[in-house]
């Protein structure tokens, strides 16, 4: 089986996926976009990472487009994607359980004040603040795929109360009524851009703080930098940003109350990753039922 | 019953504990330290909040000293203490779960480089690290009492390969070897005292890192400072410090890598701690056994 390898991959990162997918599937040839090129018959699937648009254009044998990333809503983008060639999410267990200890770190963090105590240690204060307990910090998880369902087991482990939401979960105002911390793990559809707006915020009792690992595209920056300076929200935790890396001029870079990190939430680790695009391939290959398909309709 | 309370409680701090004690005993009377001296004879226990040297002197019908605190360590100091007076330390499930937050929390935080995200922030840089798996990191919980036990089974319910070790449990040092991160939860006594010293950090792999929730005085300060400057250890969380407030000129409070807690890791919450001191002052008066009780030879 020959697969195109190709994406938004450094030389470096090419050879370390490259080395670890070979691994997992010694028995298939792995192609370079320029390999690919030269044999466009030959191709039968692709092992993608963003790839540049238009990169899987002409390939004729095309069994399966296999993401190495969980989120697809920027392939998608690409109106020139095969149609009817079955395309499948990255469900990594290693980038699901590092997307769930950043959610609870997150959560930890705000419910007893840690970056308020790191605000106070670059000041020279010292003060400790109250002390709630976890039962009594109400945490709202947005998104109940394998990251949110994951993320919101390992926060009620803790003793924290814990809603999930849904897109098609019914309202969410009332949820958000209740929520001292909201995470955001809601893949990008149009129906959820945009969606952590003013009205969002509005909707969340004073002092709740947000943390988005979704997509930069959920978020209104302007809404919540407003929603931060009057005092209403606390604190936000952010990983994705509308342009990334974030330019330089942003104002969450100095914000006090925006903590931000470098869409570092979770990485998808090819040691593990591999091993499931490997068998999703040779599902492909054999005729078997594909893993962790995308439906377009749906938009993830 | 009438019951001495009295310690290093500010005027709203003793109304507040004397409100929950009030409600979890309500027939029991509580006597401010000046109430005590007018009727010394009066007085069955003491409700104490590391009291000053002296207070408990001249109590003859003391039959318990309950202390709201869980370390000891400056209790015992007072040569004054009454001997033979059974002296309890607080075990409040509240202040349990909490250091075991700050536990987990400094873990996450040092596992996935957060202090390090922290700092690129401030600093305007854009740049992830290598992520690894929470079964890729060592974990040494120093301590197997209430705390460091209920920390050790957070800890290990992520993932990570944790280990717990007790003055009494054999040679520290192999465990040091194999550990990413310390968490110290010990109690402060002559044979724990200066136990975090250059010897100990020489005997941890390079690039780990400290965490100390347990006493300032296990620590050696300029010891932990020689480690992270000469790039051995990577970052220390400290919450417990030899003299607190931290004087404002102490290099802890402006070393990019020194992460300072208000000795806030874990607060006694009066509402649960008031029932844990009114069964133990109930068995004191029924003559029942005692609870949580320190013996003086071992320090805690």
């Amino acid at each position: 089986m020959k697969v195109l390898l190709c994406g938004e991959l450094g030389a470096a990162e090419w050879q370390a996926w490259h080395a670890a997918l070979a691994q997992a599937m010694p028995e298939a040839q792995w192609l370079a976009l320029a390999q690919a090129r030269a044999q466009p018959d030959a191709v039968q699937a692709a092992v993608v990472a963003n790839p540049a648009p238009g990169s899987l254009q002409g390939l004729p044998q095309l069994k399966l487009v296999q993401s190495l990333w969980a989120g697809v809503d920027r392939l998608l983008a690409d109106a020139t994607l095969p149609a009817g060639v079955p395309l499948a999410r990255m469900v990594d267990p290693a980038m699901t359980a590092a997307m769930a200890e950043t959610a609870l770190w997150a959560v930890l963090s705000l419910h007893r004040g840690f970056f308020a105590y790191a605000r106070r240690q670059r000041e020279g204060v010292w003060r400790a603040h109250t002390q709630r307990r976890a039962d009594e910090v109400g945490v709202l998880v947005l998104g109940q795929g394998e990251m949110g369902r994951a993320a919101a087991a390992r926060i009620a482990q803790q003793g924290y109360r814990v809603q999930g939401w849904r897109r098609d979960g019914g309202a969410l105002e009332p949820l958000l009524a209740r929520s001292d911390v909201v995470v955001n793990l809601l893949p990008l559809t149009p129906a959820t851009r945009n969606l952590l707006d003013a009205r969002f915020f509005a909707a969340l009792p004073a002092q709740a703080s947000v943390v988005n690992l979704g997509r930069g595209a959920h978020l209104v920056d302007a809404d919540l930098l407003a929603a931060l300076d009057r005092g209403h929200l606390r604190h936000a935790v952010l990983d994705v940003f509308h342009a990334e890396p974030l330019p330089a001029t942003h104002p969450f870079w100095r914000h006090p109350r925006v903590t931000l990190l470098p869409h570092a939430a979770a990485l998808t680790d090819p040691r593990s990753a591999a091993a499931v695009a490997a068998a999703n391939l040779r599902a492909a290959r054999d005729g078997r039922p594909l893993a962790h398909l995308v439906l377009t309709a749906r938009g993830y």
